[in-house]
């Protein structure tokens, strides 16, 4: 099958740096961050107000995307499963999910609670929980 | 910035075949659909059962993504919004979000319910709905 190409719209700006000391999991513990997106796609959060919920998808840049079966939350006391069935951002197309809530909206600016992910991760979209 | 590339995993299979009749969401009465993966990624599903309830992630190969503000739900009597704050296919990255539950696992077929998405639409990731 051909593929298609993902264009970041924004990156992850936090203080969480190391993706092996990170929470793996928004409600883990993880800090408040800031979406900064790109100028050109402003008119996309047209809408968006502090205490929204959002769903943001990033881009693992880091993952790899050739493992099928991982060893859950990197513990290797869990038995393997497949990634399908797992959170891991390791697998073939390594978009991450994280469900926020705005807190402060400054131009391209968005800042939102909880985010796990590393600053400077790339997001790819942006859309209302439901 | 630079892009990346998505490899579709697999493909849906539905008796939805007109995109502008389909629900606009899977609550809206989408039916039973087929998620039919890559032989490739069989792996990826392992521990997947019956019951699971998971997050399918499509991508809309008929969106637009040139356009930043929509009508929601293709309504002209609804504001402008940016489209991230709204679940229309049409946005930079055109990806899909569908909550559904396992029905059946036969190999690399999975059987969820209920799924808008038309027949054809290409399967990017699947993950535990949380």
């Amino acid at each position: 099958m051909s593929g298609f190409g993902v264009t970041p719209i924004g990156r992850v700006e936090s203080s969480l740096t190391d993706p092996a000391s990170a929470p793996k999991q928004g409600h883990e513990g993880a800090p408040d961050a800031w979406l900064v997106l790109e100028p050109s796609v402003l008119d996309a959060l047209d809408g968006i107000r502090p205490g929204a919920r959002l769903i943001v998808l990033t881009w693992f840049h880091r993952a790899r995307r050739d493992l099928l079966r991982v060893h859950p939350r990197d513990d290797p006391a869990n038995p393997m499963q497949g990634v399908f069935n797992t959170r891991s951002a390791d697998r073939p197309n390594p978009i991450g999910l994280h469900e926020v809530e705005v807190l402060a909206v400054q131009g391209e600016r968005v800042q939102v609670r909880p985010l796990e992910a590393i600053d400077g991760t790339p997001i790819v979209d942006v859309k209302p929980a439901l």
